[in-house]
């Protein structure tokens, strides 16, 4: 078969893969938007055999066929850098499944599955050991899986790939303890100041149809594309790419904290964005998505910390809100406000942390799965090591395992490496916004005026367009000049954080 | 192979092709409601791979296996009823087409395409030579098909079997005209009849967001199942089956005419209590749906005429309307309501035709394409037909072909031998009024005191269980005691409209 024509099939090959993941994240949304509950059951099914189909489709032999045959050094070059890259991943990830024993993966699935449930149960009664076995099985897999496809210097390494490809133990041990060992005096330095925001007026009621209508026209304005996308209501905010021309994003109505709605709705919108702004050249497969995890978060939280949480966004947006909300900032100047919305103070849940706080979170979680995966520490001990961790970082202790070691899910599915994403993205982000700066010096001005489409512009021609063309730190590289690097964060965070609470 | 582990394999094996269509219709349902226009290119695509998929599988080698060890005569009896059936139905549809030469069908799905868009121009336009090339060659097509999988009596008979499986030209000219020789004198009495009702009350102001209260509130008396379904907002009003647990309808509001969203909600609402009802033995297999067009049409006529514009039914909801329209009804006595709400009068257009007149509308249109396709007519003479026709039934004419021949988007997709199926719905659900009223004599007592239950519960008992186990006219015959007759229809019309009209 001539060259092309075998490109052209591979293309028909994935484009077929990523019409399953379109069936399925379709499918997904509507559960969570308001599928009817005695439908659930059949439709578990359907997700189950569309799931089936498009893995079957990555690890087949014609697959195999493909990559070997694309590979080949005469034809490879032949290629177009979409192709290349496609086979470049797919490689990675058809090796990858393939050391994995099939019954062993299944074992895998039911256990998880059966872990969700311990998960849920002990976090109810706040009790860890009736998680425990569970998790102990978990990791157990996950250290065999790391058996399977091997790894460089550290095994956590294996893991961490899988989310964020490119980043090491290595290279986040020198920049999270940079990070750490920043933030934790300054968080102490703030909990102590007597300077602290009033915040009694957040919580007044502002009410959810109003609440919705503001969020929408926050969208509109900051760039989000309606005509590509939906803004619906769920229990669990989150964003989802059916394909690029339609990214949907849900959210949450607290009618007694409005922040929850409008900063939850800007970070999925960063998530949107990025989304909705690959490109087109690449519609059609999986490339046409964001690269990572880390790179990912770093535009939902560009969105939400440095354009939702800044004092320009409220000085143009502020009486905005006063026209939505009922007299609730009637009274309230606007630098108490932006004081008030950024209020930092260390708490135990991470889903509820400040910006500020929110790398420590991660930090704790990083350290104990690192440890765990260099057999350092041991299941069992997770609760002891996680409270420790609290007071030293943080300075407060929880006082069960529900607020501690249970509060969070991934590791009922396996999800290790995932966590250092979330820290990432920040810092990520402020190494562009440090790049972005740069070329567009007048960027608050910019937020002060609504000229966000100069802002978009800059994201999505330095990251957005390229979808999974470019990794990670790839990008990084080229956007800003230099790694990962923390400073940037650290300087940012310092800055705004003395500023609000005059130390 | 063991045969039950054989009918094991097939029965997952068309559970499999279910999923997909499950897939599809949640597609096909978010495209109607409310997906971003920008999404919808890449998402046809993705409906064609999964459309394209599952008819692989029907037509397969795989499937061809299965059906013929599975007919051998030692096998066949030991199937479950279940299997049985589905294997006659799937050796119908393997073997026609098998018949149809893939390269011609290909050929036809494009030709479809072009038509559509040629009758929107030409309807827009009002100029049926626009499309008359195209309906030509679509007919042509059609009468191809009846040369592979040949016809017994009349060519006709073998469209009429895609829709309605066992009825025949020879039943329905029979039916038709008993029907059509009862009509027409009725619809000529009632259009000189001094005794009309006043209507104007119905045009006025009632906000949409009362209606869909008022709609919603409708729904779950007569016995939607909200928790197997849900009400959103389309232009063209429908129902659909994703599975029996999530069975959704769709409605229009007009807030100049509240008799679209009522009447309209009501009737798709007869289509999902049928879904929602039939056998749960039967899930995961296409015969968990309703068994024809015509026993379908028959359950949401049912629901639609028989209840909703039942004065039992407004007795016992009238107040209910009251409270959710502003003062529209205040001065209007329920029998005046009644009457307006069957207003009866000759119309050209098929959709907006009254529960009287309508069923003429039909007989047209069976005329037309029974002739069609004997041969008797040709498709340029098709708008001179069809006025003489409307001017001999109707007693009115078409101005334009728009309002004429072009009025219908069925003979652009090669629908033919659909159109009947309307009006056997309102002759079967006649028939089953009847049946009915021999075990629930007190039918409109029930309905006055809203014990919908037990009607939804006799229909389900009859009808609905039974999803595609039994063919329409077996159900008919199981039922009622005999074969399609339209006595009861037109005694049912006769009496109703006699009363309203005073004659």
């Amino acid at each position: 078969m001539p060259n092309k024509q075998l490109e052209e099939e591979f293309l028909e090959y994935i484009k077929k893969m990523q019409s399953y993941e379109e069936a399925i994240s379709m499918l997904y949304w509507d559960l969570r938007t308001g599928a009817p509950k005695k439908g659930v059951n059949q439709r578990s099914e359907t997700i189950g055999m569309l799931s089936t189909e498009a893995f079957q489709m990555l690890v087949s032999e014609r697959m195999n066929e493909y990559l070997t045959k694309l590979s080949e050094e005469t034809v490879f070059h032949t290629l177009s850098p979409l192709t290349q890259k496609a086979v470049e991943l797919l490689k990675k990830e058809y090796k990858k499944n393939k050391m994995i024993p099939p019954k062993e993966y299944e074992e895998y699935v039911i256990l998880c599955s059966k872990a969700e449930s311990a998960w849920e149960e002990a976090k109810e009664k706040s009790d860890f050991h009736l998680f425990a076995p569970y998790l102990k099985q978990i990791v157990d897999y996950n250290k065999k899986l790391i058996g399977y496809w091997g790894y460089k210097d550290h095994k956590y390494n294996t893991l961490l790939e899988e989310y964020e490809p490119g980043m090491t133990v290595e290279i986040l041990d020198k920049v999270f303890s940079q990070v750490r060992d920043a933030i934790v005096p300054l968080v102490k330095e703030i909990n102590s100041s007597p300077n602290k925001p009033e915040t009694e007026f957040l919580y007044k009621y502002f009410p959810k149809e109003k609440q919705k209508q503001f969020s929408e026209f926050i969208l509109k304005e900051i760039g989000y594309d309606f005509e590509a996308g939906r803004l619906d209501e769920t229990t669990h905010p989150f964003e989802i790419s059916l394909n690029r021309g339609d990214v949907r994003v849900t959210t949450k109505y607290d009618e007694n904290d409005f922040r929850t709605a409008i900063f939850g709705t800007i970070h999925e919108c960063g998530h949107a964005i990025y989304e909705q702004n690959v490109s087109e050249t690449l519609e059609g497969t999986f490339l046409c998505s964001g690269t990572s995890m880390g790179i990912h978060e770093s535009q939902s939280l560009f969105y939400e910390n440095f354009i939702g949480r800044n004092e320009a966004f409220w000085e143009r947006y502020y009486n905005n809100l006063k026209g939505y909300s009922k007299e609730q900032f009637l009274d309230v100047p606007l630098q108490d406000f932006y004081r008030a919305i950024n209020e930092s103070k260390s708490s135990l849940i991470r889903i509820e942390a400040d910006e500020l706080t929110y790398t420590l979170h991660i930090i704790i979680r990083y350290e104990i799965e690192k440890a765990l995966f260099n057999n350092e520490i041991l299941v069992e001990d997770l609760p002891k090591i996680w409270n420790e961790k609290y007071e030293q970082y943080l300075g407060i202790t929880p006082k069960n395992d529900a607020e501690g070691v249970l509060q969070d899910v991934h590791w009922s599915d396996g999800s290790f490496g995932y966590f250092p994403s979330y820290a990432l993205g920040l810092i990520y982000a402020a190494q562009f916004r440090h790049a972005m700066l740069k070329e567009l010096p007048n960027l608050e001005e910019l937020i002060r005026t609504d000229r966000f489409e100069e802002i978009k512009g800059w994201l999505t021609r330095n990251i957005h367009q390229f979808g999974k063309m470019k990794e990670p730190l790839h990008i990084l590289q080229d956007v800003t000049g230099e790694g990962l690097n923390a400073e940037y964060l650290i300087k940012y965070l310092d800055e705004k954080y003395r500023n609000i609470y005059h130390i």
